[in-house]
């Protein structure tokens, strides 16, 4: 299993700055992202940020109007690590449970680092008026990227979905990434290993009733669950 | 249904006030709780319920040393009317399905005043680390308040659940009002329109799949479900 140190070496996957101002950008957001993960959001400032890069605020602001913008950059950064720790182990399997826990382990290893800070993130984030909100528009490419995740965890599966379900499971799988992520800030217990034991259960109890979905018993149940997230989602 | 209007003319649930130190405690927790429902979290301070109670600062601090000590009776006062509303509708059905409808509905009426601040009370709330988080030691009375609704709504059924299901349901079921709430905050539907149609389809889902729970196929996923609920709450 990746550690997060293995994740915070994988390359940057943002294009490698040519322009002096791409230079200045990136350097004011691996400043910031570092401080994120070293001071947690609270305690990161764009005076801070822009003291440490040498820079006036309003250089900074160029490039990052808010610390929102900031965040934002951090979202995109966990969620690409998330994806280049992932893809290279969704390789060697074609197990759908596999893949599908593969996609959530690789996903609370990137946050491992965060966790001192997350419940101050969380409390920036929680709202729906919030711009650093996961759910908001100005999130959505991060959110997409695991999301993605989540389809290809499925597509390259030797499992095959009766279509509906297919189709559906990456929203429903991202909504329990997403819950999944909520328990994480409140889990207490040492490297979270009661986050992890989660995704053991949740992953099993759906091994135990994936064989299950094509009975006609289930079939309309699985329906109404699917309708349910779809709700939540919308 | 009882509107949330019908809902405040509930009877005040703690003790009637018999002293002077009673009466002056009675009516900083009325000045505070109005002013939770009308200005939201944010704006409600200290100071400005102390000079609408015609007290000093100092004085209010004496019976609620904390904004935190006063949001707990606003939890109290939320959950108390809860009970009071859903209690005479519980009479009128032997339906379980029906029963746990009164007791979801019933608590989105009792919520229904506080949505336009409910972006603010969750932010202040959600952290692990707050005095007001409904998870909290000091929030346990008021959620105790839920989990014995839900608890009598089952027991006062006429349908019976196997030992195992009836013994862990109270919790799933609180569990899924907290879900339910946070899905409330984020509800920006007419009335909150959606939160009620969410209440609506979980409910046909539970009704379609309680039938099956005793059949040995799902013996298992279900026992596994209700594991995954004692791990959340644990």
């Amino acid at each position: 299993m990746f550690s997060s140190a293995d994740v915070s070496e994988q390359p940057d996957v943002s294009s490698t700055p040519s322009t002096k101002s791409e230079r200045t950008r990136a350097l004011v957001r691996d400043i910031a992202l570092r401080s994120f993960r070293e001071r947690g959001y609270d305690a990161t400032t764009i005076r801070l940020v822009a003291t440490e890069a040498g820079m006036s605020v309003g250089a900074t602001h160029y490039h990052f109007p808010s610390k929102h913008h900031l965040v934002q950059e951090l979202y995109l950064d966990v969620q690409a690590a998330h994806r280049a720790a992932a893809e290279p182990l969704l390789e060697a399997s074609d197990d759908l449970i596999e893949r599908l826990g593969i996609v959530y382990r690789t996903g609370l290893d990137g946050l491992a680092p965060y966790h001192p800070f997350a419940p101050e993130f969380l409390s920036a984030a929680v709202s729906p008026r919030s711009p650093i909100n996961p759910l908001s528009t100005e999130s959505a490419p991060a959110l997409a990227i695991v999301r993605g995740l989540f389809a290809d965890a499925i597509t390259g599966a030797r499992t095959r979905l009766p279509v509906e379900l297919e189709e559906r499971l990456p929203d429903a799988l991202t909504l329990a990434h997403l819950l999944l992520a909520l328990f994480w800030v409140y889990d207490r217990s040492p490297g979270q290993v009661r986050s992890r034991r989660l995704v053991d259960r949740g992953l099993g109890l759906l091994k135990g009733a994936l064989p299950l979905v094509r009975t006609p018993l289930l079939r309309k149940p699985v329906r109404d669950l699917l309708d349910l997230v779809a709700e939540v989602r919308a």
